[in-house]
């Protein structure tokens, strides 16, 4: 149950139903289907060989008169941690930056434009342990740090807008954030940007080690269109994917650590629903595979003392303003997904549906302001 | 294709995929399984009887040593239209209290405590036609209307707590309200909510019969729990699923009337969403079944003058804060869900999952202000 015997929804839904019933059963669960897209045959044999998914899919938009189509490619790319999880920090570290380093380079023979890593991606998700050592040594500086350094170098030698998500330690401080930096296909850092809701649920302790972020609703202007990022646990919260959007962002990534018995079947549904309501593309990303720790652990649940969080189920899937969505990765293998999305979908889907039109902001604000008040009265209705 | 052969996901699942996998895709599309809830034989035959589909579902808290349970059983209803839509009016109107009242005759013997209907009940969905007559008969007082009056029958012979969403005709002012009256399970009227965004979509062009609703987002306190109705096009808007949980809300009623073709993907997204999103239940109702009209009318999408909007896919359900769900009811006939819930699972799962406490409402009252200002600058950061 939750677990990693599993593969995958979709194509169990494949192999079992037959075709005209299955094509009612995917527009009811996926949308309009999602067309597949033709991949290089370097690029797959690449994949196999490195031993990880690859999918391709196509978002088509309507052709219009005055604006020709704004295609981008996304890559989304799930990973395993590569060495246990009590090898030296910087051969940890190392480790992942050649699988990485080997996955993005099939990532650009797809001709890539934005590529996006998982939650923390240079490190175990350790922060179920509550254990301080060695985890903050996997901490740097998202301006001047090693993994910066090595994303700057992908990023310009495949041209590739590059969305790491890392520890960061802000040095001048010394405090630690949730960060994902973005870089352009230039070289340079765009920026960074904090994650802004911190979850106390289950394993997922992770304000012993950081807080809610300070860098609030920041879009990216990238060559390819304004992508914003909204790190791991903020995708329970509809409001921070709304003012993503209120600030222009036409693609939402969400990189996300999360596991099985906890969020599964939240999982097709928080990014996709922000994706509708928000009339943008929603991009989820989550870790592969089980991640076994040295020193026990309890989860507050009256289990015994444990190693392990449970199996963080993949499954990345890329959702799209019309309510239709990509299949998810595999549950189990690491993958690449690579999405073409013609960002004109964004504005057609936003003229027929109309929701910021519709939306009453001004009334919604001074209603969450009273809200937050302390004298706030609820508005109940009694017999 | 979003059309009226295909009766029901769920069978569909069940009927092709073998145990073992059903679990896994069951899990991870619905979450933790719903129990069936054992409903009367006399209901059961009632419901065959009068040809209606019965289901009865069961949503578990745990026991906790200070409150009992609360639990609540809720009925929610989804109908064809009975006569021809060029029947004369109060032909239509009495028709669908018949039908409605022989339902509710079944929802009593389930022991339901609360009944909703769905939007605007007492007639056809003629406001793709933008016809006025003879639509705008069908608008009654919420007051002193004969629908109140025949829902306070309901309610007080049934002692349950009816929703019965309406035209509604503001005499004082002559003004047109798509408009849900809540009647107390004593009978009298606890009070009226409308409907807080109007759609512009396809063929719904509503806006030309009622303006977006003026009641902001009661909650009305019933004996059975705080309840509270967000109607059909407000369902794509999570700001207003959200503000009804600002105000306490523990079961958000949405009555709706959706067409497969266009919004049949997103309907088993939105509601489950806003149920995750605010740690409550959320219902979903929507009308089963074509509906034709003499006047020929158009879609602004190029297609020729037509006389149906196409279909209700009713699929009617509940979904629970815990991400789980009932399954829809079917695709294409009338139905009953009956669905019993202990409300103390709301509490539990927000003391577990934290959105409130993490919701950062204050930082978002303010920048949403921002944001609706007239020189609200976005935060967009360039190379």
């Amino acid at each position: 149950m939750s677990g990693s015997e599993f593969e995958s929804l979709e194509k169990t839904l494949e192999k079992h139903i037959p075709d005209a019933e299955l094509k009612e059963v995917k527009r009811i669960l996926f949308g309009k289907e999602t067309k597949k897209l033709a991949l290089p045959a370097c690029a797959v044999e690449a994949a196999s060989a490195r031993d990880f998914e690859l999918q391709g899919y196509l978002f088509e938009a309507s052709p219009e008169q005055l604006r020709p189509p704004r295609t981008v490619r996304v890559g989304l790319i799930q990973n395993h941690i590569v060495l246990p999880t009590d090898a030296p920090v910087l051969d940890q570290i190392t480790a992942l930056y050649k699988r990485i380093g080997d996955m993005v380079d099939v990532a650009a023979m797809c001709g890539v434009n934005i590529v996006c890593f998982q939650e923390a991606w240079t490190m175990p998700f350790a922060f179920c342990t509550r254990g301080k050592e060695p985890w903050t040594e996997f901490a740097e500086s998202a301006e001047e740090g090693y993994t910066t350094q090595f994303c700057q170098k992908l990023a310009k030698k495949y041209n590739m807008v590059v969305i790491t998500p890392i520890l960061e330690r802000e040095e001048i401080h010394n405090v630690l954030w949730n960060t994902a930096v973005v870089i352009s296909n230039s070289g340079s850092i765009l920026g960074k940007t904090r994650k802004n809701h911190i979850p106390r649920v289950g394993d997922f302790n992770e304000s012993t080690y950081y807080m809610e972020g300070n860098t609030g609703h920041r879009v990216f202007q990238t060559q390819f269109g304004k992508i914003a990022v909204n790190i791991c646990y903020g995708r329970h919260h509809p409001l921070n994917w709304f003012m993503y959007s209120m600030n222009g962002a036409e693609i939402i990534f969400n990189p996300s650590a999360t596991v099985g018995g906890l969020s599964e079947p939240m999982w097709s549904i928080e990014a996709r629903n922000a994706a509708i309501a928000n009339h943008c593309f929603t991009c989820g990303i989550n870790r592969v595979g089980t991640e076994y720790f040295n020193n026990d652990f309890t989860s507050g649940d009256g289990r015994k003392a444990h190693k392990d969080l449970g199996h963080f189920y993949g499954s990345s899937y890329v959702a799209a303003p019309d309510g239709s969505r990509t299949p998810g990765l595999s549950r189990t293998r690491d993958g690449l997904m690579v999405t073409e999305m013609d960002l004109n979908l964004t504005r057609q889907i936003s003229d027929k549906w109309n929701f910021k039109m519709t939306g009453r902001y001004e009334e919604y604000a001074e209603e969450l302001t009273r809200a937050t008040k302390h004298d706030f009265k609820p508005n109940i209705i009694r017999e």
